[in-house]
């Protein structure tokens, strides 16, 4: 089958066995979403080696412990326990400390035309959500989970950093709750997507001293040290930051503001994936709009090289 | 009267007017003690001038507002708000945007023979706590506001890193909660002030593997960049480290594993003075043991040479 891997620090298509199923499930994929983790990952984060890809939906061929799960569409969690462990026995692997993670730790990813994971992590997609929707599962699940980690609530004053992806998807999704949402970024044309969602947008060089200490809670989805500083001047004394990106090697941050202030500052990374799938299945929300294009799996490489330029938005590929 | 005054980048023991109360209480200090804030506003941080201190017990001589008070042996809440904000109103000013902050922030100190504070701040000292120990009443209570900002339990995992002053009463009076505090410095000598408490201490040499990911919350109160690193490593997936010390400049930090991990960092500075009181009077923690020396606060200069010495403890001064 084709993949997309990476390996001795080079990207490429390659032809590979099929993978062995073993006790998990064998999914054909149908589509998968280039995500910015997939860019880092090529550019050394993790130290990962293999078939890149997290976000995907696709067909379940065979599925070893649950049969009735053959031929049905699916989308799922991407972290993989070891099933034993404390964290795993209370039914969350997302933080097993042997977990292997799709395309991200241990394990062969999405960008390939078939992938393997646990029966357990496999959620079916409705027949109303279309695999180019359904292959947002993974990140508004991310966007989504900020709620599993932090009080959100209809009055809660909320400032998304960042107008990518994520930062768009947390902005749009945090809007079906709170009253009060401002997502702030440096490209007018991306924050015009969460304007068409109702959410209020700001242009980073329109922040002033109106905004400064405003809010009750402010999501950092830029990745960038500058997006801390920013999250920093527009919290509220003992509000909350939430970070949603990893960073690039280690940043500086004034964490005497942060005691002073006494700010609390919350990392968050995967959500739950059937809160998102339910999201999707009710309308509330257009995914499709963060759509940059569609792509082979076998123009990949070509396709990886578009998602990192400047200013795009979800590239998927179809195997 | 004698103040101990930092100004034009120097130190010196000065004689100025008593200050003047308007509609504030006149304390006559009887003493005061020296925190790593005070050495740190020396160095420059937060760009004080005037009296500094902050920690101090004292009578007073006067009270605008409640000359019940006259007479009575007080410590004080060190943030004096406007009175007005959304924060004074809700009867905590330590975050009002407008506060001073005795000795740190617009407005003279407590090394010196007398200060003001609003009638407000002031909270009565029981007999039975002496005056060396009601000076603590600060510290403390920034200790014991850790329980403020985190939910503590009794069987909450709890490891102290740093065995200066605030780390040993942190260590100290989580002890009272939790049944199980570890407390990590790198001086047996002050790590033995701890243990005489029934806490658990450990060298920072001695960290090894099983302490990795192990506890639920980290207290960060070594002031240190790597001591901010050795918290990361030893709190467990989501869950929390409290930044208890403020920092020189910007550290560095590995803010991605704190997305990954899905840890909370929350900064704590100023807890309520009432509760530590109280647990000064109920003779439940002995903080004369981290008592350095006392000296004149005609020899506030040496003195603030002497608590700037490596491995020193707290040092009181009496005018």
């Amino acid at each position: 089958m084709k993949a997309l891997r990476f390996a001795g620090g080079r990207l490429s298509l390659d032809d590979i066995p099929p993978p062995f199923a073993g006790g998990e499930a064998l999914v054909r994929v149908t589509r998968s979403g280039i995500c910015n983790t997939d860019i880092e990952i090529v550019r050394g984060y993790a130290g990962f080696e293999g078939t890149i890809g997290h976000e995907f939906v696709g067909v379940v061929e065979s599925a070893f412990d649950r049969p009735e799960l053959i031929g049905k569409r699916v989308v799922g969690e991407i972290n993989a326990g070891c099933g034993t462990c404390e964290k795993c026995l209370a039914g969350d692997p997302r933080h097993c400390p042997a977990r292997t993670v799709l395309g991200i730790t241990g394990r062969d990813g999405a960008h390939a035309e078939y992938l393997t994971l646990p029966t357990a992590n496999l959620i079916e997609v409705p027949d109303i959500v279309p695999d180019e929707q359904a292959v947002f599962a993974e990140p508004l699940a991310a966007a989504w989970g900020i709620g599993e980690m932090v009080d959100i609530e209809p009055d809660t004053k909320v400032a998304v950093i960042g107008d990518g992806k994520l930062g768009l998807l947390c902005a749009m999704s945090l809007g079906l709750v709170c009253d009060s949402v401002l997502n702030i970024g440096k490209h007018r044309s991306k924050l015009d997507i969460a304007a068409s969602a109702d959410v209020e947008t700001m242009l980073l060089n329109d922040i002033d001293r109106s905004h400064i200490n405003r809010f009750d809670v402010v999501v950092e989805a830029s990745g960038s040290e500058s997006g801390f500083e920013t999250a920093l001047e527009l919290v509220r004394p003992r509000g909350t930051i939430v970070l949603k990106s990893t960073f690039h090697g280690t940043p500086t941050w004034n964490a005497s503001r942060v005691v002073v202030e006494e700010i609390t500052v919350v990392g968050s990374r995967c959500g739950r994936f059937a809160p998102a799938v339910e999201l999707l299945a009710s309308g509330r929300i257009d995914v499709t709009r963060l759509i940059d294009r569609e792509m082979r799996l076998s123009d990949g490489v070509e396709a990886m090289s578009k998602a990192s330029q400047k200013g795009a938005l979800k590239l998927l590929l179809r195997p």
